[in-house]
């Protein structure tokens, strides 16, 4: 059986200029792989409610799961649980079990529960909460989509308590050889070994080192024993090629 | 008038599986803002022919400037130039200037043309080549889609050879103030000013350092005057936010 799919959407006007560098993308592939998830698409879009609206109907419709970053915090330009809420047509209001948490944090810690706060405990109606350890105000899954934070700690941390939720599919195991050749002088005997293997997933990545091109193969298959025949059929090729 | 608009699209397995973290992105990102280009989009997509024909073609109809990185490569899962070409019904085939461009530097080098190779001269009908000074195969430009190799290095070497010959708009400045205070301290006076300066755009970036909650303030805008004014309201409220 296939795996379940997932995408992600990264709302972030600060990702699209340039000011912040993406670190949640490559989390969110890493544990999603370790779980056997399929991540097959990532868009990132920005601080504007039709592109969140409109992101959110098209990725929920084609994968199993979609899971967001950013936009949640307390200020005016955090818009997505509103347009999370918009693309379901589903209305969004405060909901109290969310406030209590939040409240009981503050009190906890002498801060002040203002309005601006408040909005983070807006969850849409039939929504589930996701745990918030670090800063306490919550996610929610609704429907298929996973609203987390972009604060790079909070939507780890939200990651780890959602995706074992998920039901994963069947592991697939991988083995990398690492070539120090370019791709150029590689590439007929390796699709003939992708090709001769179907079953196997085999990808090519570059590398410079030092001024050299190298390749990094990347052999991709549930299948332990097509895994090994993959590999053996390249190494009789490139016995040089060396795993890492 | 308003800036010039673009999109990037990832094309990389490896990034989906979290194997390889993306560079790319950020470094599109602070080129275009520099030359007044809005990053409004980026999409990753798998090395799949009909997930890169369907989003070449969504992003090119949409946007004014469309950015690939990835899968022009020699080896089987290079699909990039190909899926380019069938977006827009153009035949490809090899082309003489980019084999005697590729040719001359495998010759200097005592690097063979194979067949593999050769594959990396396989240009779209009616494309401009993209310079590569650092491995010589060519990315090229196809109508509005600028079309790069995934390694970084290349990558930016293409990307900097092509964004000059793109029409800027109206550079944007901006000036950030950090504050020392988690976010629902500011949101309120924060959401004031917005409100009040609305051709300031201003995002509010949350960050964690030494375990405590601060945040980036980001004005931007085109007219210096203007963003002064906002930038001045809100230190009026927040005097001991701090000019970064």
């Amino acid at each position: 059986m296939a795996n379940p799919t997932a995408a992600m959407l990264v709302i972030g006007d600060e990702i699209l200029s340039g000011r912040t560098k993406d670190k949640n993308v490559g989390f969110l592939a890493e544990r999603l792989t370790e779980a056997a998830v399929d991540l097959k698409e990532v868009r990132i879009v920005s601080d504007d409610h039709a592109e969140i609206v409109a992101a959110v109907r098209a990725l929920s419709a084609r994968w199993d799961h979609v899971f967001t970053s950013g936009g949640i915090g307390p200020t005016h330009d955090d818009i997505t649980a509103d347009a999370i809420a918009d693309a379901f047509d589903t209305p969004i209001d405060v909901r109290e079990d969310a406030r209590a948490l939040m409240a009981m944090h503050y009190d906890r810690n002498g801060v002040e529960m203002n309005a601006a706060r408040l909005r983070m405990a807006r969850i849409p109606d039939g929504a589930d909460l996701i745990d918030n350890p670090v800063s306490i105000a919550p996610g929610f899954t609704l429907r298929n989509v996973h609203v987390m934070a972009g604060v790079p700690a909070v939507f780890q941390a939200m990651v780890v308590s959602v995706v074992p939720t998920i039901k994963g599919g069947q592991p697939v195991i991988s083995r990398t050889l690492r070539a120090n050749r370019p791709e150029g002088e590689i590439a007929e005997p390796l699709g003939l070994v992708a090709s001769q293997h179907p079953e196997v997933a085999i990808g090519s990545y570059p590398f410079i080192l030092n001024g050299k091109f190298g390749s990094n193969l990347v052999f991709r298959c549930a299948d332990e024993a097509a895994l090994d025949r993959a590999v053996t059929a390249f190494q009789t090729a490139f016995p040089e090629a060396v795993e890492q």
